[in-house]
């Protein structure tokens, strides 16, 4: 009798700059068995995210980054198949961070058991998950939306900004959008509701910001910085709050712009302008989880928010797909689908 | 009969980096007479305040400048000598907003009332006026200090830096000064009870504070900017505050630093330290000046915040004082004393 096995990616050498499939490596390896207080998971989705760019780098971040030889992390959606743990048997179906991997072993307390009759499995890794609770979250508790406000978001088409707009439009704010290329920023105006879309590939597009902004900028949710950022700045109005959450443009830099030292400038501008600008991760408001979920949850059953999804077919498309989300090239909130069976 | 005349300071040109005697015009003219709900002030004192840099340029900032051929503005104590609102008489010491003169005519409901008893009459520009309103408000609302936290200030012997060391004193903080010379770090450490004192003239000013600072830094109020600046950045812990209340170092610049552009390292540690970085001016907290003087009052005759003056005589003598403080040459809260008969 042959030993089942299943495929896993682990991370062989760090990358500078672009990662590529030089830098990861998949292996074969036996399906293990569950110990004490454990379950295995049969994993059917792994969400990709922007932030798995840091761990693969050895910098100081808010987390420890991946070690060489370890599998690359990432929430997962996945079927108990095993389970040494009293509240999960065969069959449930749970959220957990298991990285990118077919099966995983997880300490059944680490888990988070989801009811498919409530809202699809994918959507515990979208919208209802990490990236909708850092929407959430950040918009809420750092943007403090007040009705009538300009709200700004970019990457608007992904999970994080989607739900940022939508949300704020839901507190009655003007809400711009900007995402790459025709398809997406329809997609604000028809399917999203957004105010305005700005394409960011567009020549003219820091002009096109402004008069979309004619009121000036109350809120930029920060998930991109390099050109976005620049063109957002001027434009920024007195006691404007920049929710500062990811900077998916500069994750592959491996050097700095030229100069001058811009630096000044910004310090001027959050004097003069009493802006606010605060970094977060989701983490941060772990406890607002169940509030978020609910809300969301009601907003998301009523229509009033909407997603999309991006789904990259078998765990050997991962890096391609993590590749191209660098680069904007997804259209709604990256997953992969693992295990079809 | 001769009428009596007064001198006053008056915009002439607007600097471009170091203000010099060039950029202004002493001006003599006639004393006038109080209108209708007036009344015309003798200055006693005036307060020169790194602020009035932003006043002299056309920059857009968080208050409009002074037009050319304007007196320069300023805060000011002086007594009336007459009146033409009911709620003054002469003899009445009052704070107003006059500017660089030796008279002033101003709108009775724009002036507050002084009880020379209660505080010295030069305190309500100092300790008990803007510059202890700012530490004040700005340690309060944004450092928001916790006991046992580390806290940094610049310009540490100034009237604001000296003010928000003592409050996070107050507050249980940590508290380490930087300032310039040996003198000013003994009086930090010895009349105002701070925990360590860093010369920013030494050469080794970053590895000083890197020492002083074991545990990181929590709060860094933000009032100088430039190297000081550079050396507080990588000791800041997660979760730091940064009120950014000045950035005097800055206020001569003509250019920007040559390159690389740091900004995306600062947005980076904004994000991955989930830093708040908030500017203010102290007009924000205008609701708590009540909270502030009775707070501050009572500590001050408590002995539990001290403060210092550094006078400079007569108004001829204001501009000489105010380039020497845009460099870290007064000791303590500068004042000129307009009138001293």
């Amino acid at each position: 009798m042959t030993q089942p096995t299943y495929r896993r990616i682990v991370l062989a050498v760090r990358p500078e700059g672009e990662p590529t499939n030089d830098h990861f490596r998949l292996e074969t390896v036996p399906v293990p068995e569950p110990g004490p207080g454990q379950v295995l998971i049969r994993i059917l989705w792994l969400s990709l995210d922007p932030y798995m760019r840091g761990r693969m780098s050895a910098a100081k971040s808010y987390a420890k980054p991946v070690e060489i030889g370890e599998v690359m992390e990432g929430g997962t959606v996945g079927e108990v198949v095993a389970s040494n743990h009293p509240g999960y048997a065969p069959g449930d179906f749970v959220l957990s961070h298991s990285g990118w991997q077919e099966y995983a072993i997880a300490d059944g307390a680490s888990v988070r058991k989801l009811d498919p009759n409530l809202a699809p499995l994918s959507t515990p890794l979208g919208v209802l998950g990490m990236p909708g609770m850092t929407a959430y979250t950040g918009l809420l508790n750092i943007g403090q939306p007040k009705s009538g406000e300009t709200v700004v978001v970019a990457a608007a088409a992904g999970p994080v900004g989607s739900a940022v707009g939508q949300i704020a439009k839901i507190k009655g704010c003007y809400v711009v959008g900007i995402a790459g290329g025709p398809e997406k920023c329809a997609y604000l105006l028809n399917e999203l509701g957004f105010d305005a879309a700005i394409d960011h590939r567009a020549p003219d597009m820091p002009e096109r910001l402004a008069e979309a902004c004619s009121r000036g900028i109350d809120i930029y949710f920060e998930n991109v910085g390099g050109e976005v950022w620049n063109a957002v700045f001027p434009l920024l109005n007195d006691f404007a709050r920049i929710p500062v959450c990811g900077l998916v443009a500069h994750y592959n830099d491996t050097t700095l712009p030229s100069g001058p030292d811009r630096t000044p400038l910004l310090m001027r501008a959050i004097l003069s302008k009493r802006l606010t600008l605060r970094g977060f991760i989701v983490r941060d408001f772990a406890s607002q989880a169940e509030e978020f979920r609910r809300e969301v949850g009601t907003w998301l059953r009523a229509g009033q928010i909407r997603y999309r999804e991006d789904v990259a077919e078998g765990l050997e498309n991962a890096l391609e797909a993590f590749i191209g989300m660098l680069k904007g090239r997804n259209f709604g909130k990256m997953l992969v689908r693992v295990r079809r069976d």
